[in-house]
């Protein structure tokens, strides 16, 4: 059993682990030699540091793409330009494909037009598609000039979808046969061609005017009878997806009908391109991510080691406008400064009426926004009984906190009205915070915008300003 | 063409559309008979009603389980039963199996403990173990005395395995072959199967003690020589998995390798399982999707139209400990009520300084949260990197927003000293907010604990005292 090699998570853990030890003691054979004075021409000629550098460089080629592109990742900056000189050019396009937006941003930004060319020359047609976003136009100009005819227009075509369909994710590398030939006839033309694409499942019947007719699973081709017909054997209604169709909805049919790949036609019905699930859960996995930071109000996914000018840049715009909400909030507050001067108390308390509200909205407008995007919640077909079911679990929620707080309020202060302002207070808040995490992402959604993106802040703000208001207002009408 | 159906999501969205339909046009009938006080007997026989039902079971009967299962998800809980009452009896356990668990906990528990069985002993050992944990005690029992000796002992092993380990995710569904033979006897072999399990994309080859020596893909069956023998046309250091792994290891080992199966050996090397991609997908949806709800405090995914009772009981432990935070940060402002009282300005500007430092330290901490999740971050070793780097967008914020906020301040109060202590404030909370951003996942990663859990409730509690006790304090200091 030794030759079954564990290449699970704690492989590349270690892996990132011995990177990082030759790294430093890299670091420590440079350090040790400027303090010797040694010029930097000798440093690099110095035997000790260039057996660290081969013994790096080693490491670094046997490992599969996606674990480099994991080291990049998970290194700082000036580390992880190192390693990616380090890295060998022919593998840079594969690699490139594998790190996230951010860090693959980082990387390019230290190739020059030339390497990049080379990186961009090594992928096929639909990587390269990927990439393009992040290349500077020079090289796509210059890449277009270089492919060949068929290349360049699926370049075109592929550049041509918005990022959010299945046309952004579909590939051009599948296997085609005709109906009417013999299972047998198939098998020997798959020997033939000596190579199938990654991910392949089934093979897609075409016709003569290369529309999809079906489609052929390889199980089915490898337990039925080889003197069959492709056309007998094959499932003759496959699911199939057009190029405009929304990555989304692919995504959840992948989900749904647990499939490796899917054929993308066109309005015609001639067969243009295939989905496979590696795309789908990469898919899946960004658009989970970017709905947690775009609820917690960040734009887009952030390089961990992004410099401190480029985190501002990606944070400044919701803190902007929380810094709005907030002033809306203390505007409010300031409206009541008479009241407060009276009664001090209330400044102490109303916090707890504001921060419950957000609280208990976040929760509810975080449920709504996932019902969304799983398509569990349609729109707003049963806008009125969700929203009943949250009014109720804020009357109830209000009365057990709300009365507590309200006990606890006429404990400390003695004042019983204040008390009970207190708990009414928390019941309205409540209310306010259900009517408004049901309504805000079901509107959002109806509007066409994504109800993710903002749905806390503007909440939050909700609840701040109206808690301050209805607790004050409470206040300043009965005490 | 017109063979080639579209069932992409639109599809399904009509038959929600389709059956909503039919079960509101039946309420219409039912209202009707009630008005015309028909017995309820005389409706069931009712040529209309008859109808309709037939519609709605024909309906149903032509979707695929997961279809019903949208369907179900869709539905607030009385239109549920009712369609679930519908659904043919020997559908109930694969049903079951699609529903997410909140709505498949109210199914179950519309069903008696025969229909359970029934519905359970229709499915295989594997998906048996998904559901066991929502069945009732009686009704497991009864279960495993049914199954033979072998499902049995699979069965008690599978369920033996924690909830997020490989074992919970693995199933039995593999082909095994020896190396020794050709790939033409393998060919035939398969033919004599007559059927190959959902997902298989490589056969397991294994040695006469049952270990594990190899994967022979399908791809490499297709296009090598049938004269060649399997030993030498497999993958002889495969990715295998233990069942012990965690499940969170090993999806992203199917992310970064693109896997569709992985065979699961025990310590020994002996096959005992495998894993495919179409479970990886739903745990890494149930993954992201409770990191995303517990970063808003919800204990778990919750039924879209679950009663309020259930509701509460989801939120109110999240709520509780918001209750006590709130509760502590109003006891700091208590501590400064005199100095409130002289100037009432300081309880309209404070909530602005805690506000903008709950914010800032959500984005941080949902940035190290995801950081964990996908395994860039691993502990504390870039932990000071982070910290400085944090810290420098924290100070940068401060300045510009500080700034600008107590500009405002000073405009509106006319009070220079005042304008000053907000800037300072704003500064220090965002810096507290940065600190305790980084610091907060990374110690609860270290101590073995989810980040993903009450971070939020934690840091906006820590910015809230924080806040509230850095403004008042420099205001009781220098104003």
């Amino acid at each position: 059993m030794d030759h079954i090699e564990d290449k699970t998570q704690e492989n590349v853990k270690q892996s990132l682990q011995q990177v990082t030890d030759l790294l430093h003691k890299q670091k420590l054979i440079e350090n040790l030699v400027q303090k010797q004075d040694m010029p930097r021409h000798e440093l690099v000629e110095n035997l000790v540091h260039k057996q660290n550098v081969a013994a790096l460089q080693a490491k670094l080629d046997e490992l599969h793409p996606a674990d480099v592109a994991y080291i990049l990742e998970s290194l700082p900056l000036a580390e992880r330009l190192q390693v990616w000189d380090l890295v060998k050019a022919e593998r840079d396009g594969e690699i490139l494909l594998e790190v996230s937006d951010a860090v693959r941003e980082s990387l390019i930004a230290s190739m020059d037009s030339e390497e990049l060319l080379a990186a961009a020359e090594s992928l096929d047609t639909a990587e390269i598609a990927d990439l393009a976003p992040d290349l500077p136009q020079d090289v796509i100009q210059e890449l277009m000039q270089s492919l060949d005819a068929q290349k360049r227009a699926r370049l075109q075509s592929a550049l041509s979808y918005p990022e959010d369909t299945v046309g952004a994710l579909m590939d051009f590398d599948f296997v085609t046969i005709r109906g009417d030939v013999s299972l047998e006839v198939t098998l020997r033309y798959l020997r033939r061609l000596g190579e199938l694409p990654d991910q392949t499942d089934k093979l897609f019947v075409i016709d003569r005017d290369d529309k999809l007719v079906g489609v052929l699973p390889l199980k089915r081709l490898l337990i039925h009878d080889p003197e069959a017909s492709v056309a007998a054997v094959m499932i003759d209604d496959p699911l199939s997806l057009h190029p405009e169709d929304e990555a989304h909805d692919a995504a959840q049919a992948f989900e749904r009908y647990d499939l490796i790949t899917a054929p993308v036609v066109d309005k015609q019905g001639v067969l243009i391109g295939r989905v496979t699930i590696d795309e789908v859960v990469d898919y899946i996995r960004e658009e989970s991510s970017s709905d947690m930071l775009n609820l917690a109000g960040l734009r887009e996914e952030e390089d961990l080691f992004a410099t401190v000018k480029r985190s501002v840049q990606n944070r400044w715009s919701w803190l902007a406008v929380n810094l709005v909400t907030a002033f809306i909030a203390s505007r409010v507050i300031g409206l009541f400064e008479g009241t407060i001067a009276h009664l001090v108390a209330l400044a102490t308390l109303m916090p707890i009426v504001a921060g419950i509200g957000g609280n208990s909205g976040n929760q509810t407008i975080t449920m709504i926004v996932r019902a969304l995007a799983t398509g569990q919640l349609q729109g707003s077909s049963n806008y009125r009984k969700l929203l009943f079911k949250e009014l109720g679990v804020a009357i109830v929620n209000g009365m057990i906190w709300g009365g507590m707080i309200g006990l606890i309020a006429f404990t400390l202060y003695g004042n019983p009205e204040l008390g009970v302002v207190m708990t009414a207070a928390m019941i309205l808040n409540l209310m306010l915070a259900a009517f408004m995490g049901v309504t805000i992402p079901i509107m959002m959604h109806r509007l066409g915008r994504d109800p993710a993106v903002g749905s806390s802040v503007m909440i939050t703000a909700m609840t701040d300003s109206g808690g301050f208001f209805i607790f004050l207002g409470l206040a300043t009408l009965f005490l």
